[in-house]
């Protein structure tokens, strides 16, 4: 079975290869796959973003362990949550909540039975260690979710909405919710809202057409388009459109239609 | 069997993730292989020699996904390329023409049967995740490389070739063709120039001792040397040369021969 | 069996994809850890204190093979070591001193028998894909240590030692060994010191209260823990101790019992 990570813990320490020690010390036949460990440190809603739109790729029965995860050792809870097509274990601090706009949870505990812990005496700073990648390799590995712990309502596990758009026949008006390696600027605004339609996108009082791909602007020309994971983007062809805009995540962007 | 990747994704993103869940999507038993995913943005003639470098330490089978591809969405053709040891599997954008300078091809196609992609109405923008993955997927599989789509003559490939160097009795004129992560300076000229001869390299006006090792200079010393990859490269023992240097991609390197 | 990979190459270039072809070339079920590949170029020191954490984390019969070698190349041994539960195999140049000091060896090599090497005229620039790499797929396929080449006396691999702490009944005198992704400073004290004490820790005539987690603090606020491999440190929650404070690895730290 598949087991994903996803972190804020950077490449250069071996915090990740502990994680994945002890997860191969519990199962060595488990396929990890990591998501990304670049999170900025303590950035839960850039963490929410990437793991929901990694989560559609993954094969059903797929567990993605999160860490990000800045009340460890607090009295924030330690949660797995079984979805339709998969398993979320990490921290109760609203990380799951983008999967969970896209997805239905069926169950939730509390990780309360230590027996499937690394230790019954956890650290108090590394629960990705000691907590989470042990769950996760026991459950990607068949043990039943119930035996992780208390059962939890799902409507209790918190939420990390991103603002809502607003619609009218005009356009639409939303945020910047997360940057890319490439500079593109994601916004909040679905795709669908331009699907067959004229429009353009408008921010920092300037306006840039909307596209398909990135090829069909001009070298260093803005525009925008619908990106691989559905949300309405601003980007520059062979160009990082966060450096030339100077926007940053919860910027204002319009959609207007022709 | 064996899928490597390299992209110019970055590891930030959760873009590598997807793909990597799309062929465990496939086929969970693949063995996926990170050659880097750090090329710089767009940049196809890194991509070129980072793929060329490591071709030849792969088993044979060995698929290569390489997706740096500024035209996706356009009318660039997606291929894939079997040669003598492994297959390559990308846009023909010249990519694949370091590889193709060391060993031959035996067949090319054009990814024109959706069968072997992810969805037969791919994205605009993210042919990695809905073409290139899943058919390096498949190919890594079993699946032979005519089903994929249509023949195409191995000389229409897109060619992206590194400037030629001028050798003469008294030595060889070359350039920087890629710099790396300690800094060094890896030229366009092969080693087999300076094998058993005494020799120095040049550049900036100033001369540098031909050695065999970093270890043979003091620290600090600027040398040339024969690299790890067969390329005449200029390095400063526990130092970084590039920035001694102000050298760039292109910059003009001499060896002279003693 | 597990093999494990730590270097100072990064993740741009293609070297450590080069090192895992070479592997899967001699072992493809071999699964492959990577524990990091950001140590800074030639840092040993760094090199050791990353190994020396990741150790414990990792099943018994666990190979690790660590290339941060400045010296490849010069008459530096290459070598093997049988430890209590995994084998480490690199460059003899103090990298391993970290784990062997908190756990024995009970052999160790020289690497003089090419017949495990990728080739018997390795280059002199790239022993982690000439000759540790596949050494470590040897090893972790089941060829005994002793084969690896001759025998070398335990007392006679290269030491590189931490400063030892000097221990009032006031408190402890201690360093900087390491600085994290999150920017805390790991010190050389050992958290047994502070067990069921009031504390406090002291640098740039400064003093922070000993803590748990990171949580015990307000955000912005700066103490003292044990952190998750058992060291004290200095950290802020949600932010970055180091960037604070200035402390480089030597910065002298006092701990103060209350």
């Amino acid at each position: 079975m598949i087991l994903t990570l996803l972190t804020d813990f950077g490449l250069s320490d071996s915090y990740v290869g502990v994680m994945k020690g002890t997860i191969a010390g519990i199962n060595p036949a488990l396929h990890v796959i990591d998501l990304t460990h670049q999170i900025p440190p303590q950035d839960i809603a850039m963490a929410r973003f990437q793991l929901m739109s990694a989560y559609p790729y993954f094969p059903s029965g797929t567990v993605h362990v999160a860490v990000v995860d800045p009340g460890v050792g607090s009295s924030r809870r330690s949660i797995a949550i079984q979805c339709e097509s998969g398993f979320l274990v990490g921290a109760d601090n609203g990380l799951f909540s983008g999967v969970l706009s896209q997805t239905s949870a069926i169950a939730a505990v509390e990780l309360t039975n230590s027996n499937y812990w690394r230790t019954s005496t956890p650290s108090n700073t590394f629960h990705g260690r000691d907590i989470f990648a042990p769950v996760g390799a026991h459950l990607a590995s068949g043990v039943a979710i119930e035996e992780l712990g208390d059962a939890i309502a799902i409507d209790t596990l918190v939420q990390l909405p991103i603002p809502e758009v607003v619609s009218t026949p005009m356009g639409v008006q939303g945020v910047v919710q997360a940057i890319d390696h490439f500079g593109n600027l994601i916004t909040t605004i679905e795709g669908q809202h331009v699907r067959d339609r004229n429009w353009s996108v408008e921010c920092n009082l300037k306006r840039y057409p909307g596209q398909q791909t990135y090829a069909d602007a001009a070298p260093g020309e803005m525009i925008g388009l619908v990106g691989s994971h559905g949300w309405v983007e601003i980007a520059v062809n062979r160009g990082h459109a966060q450096a030339q805009l100077g926007l940053v995540v919860g910027s204002p962007v319009r959609v207007r239609f022709a």
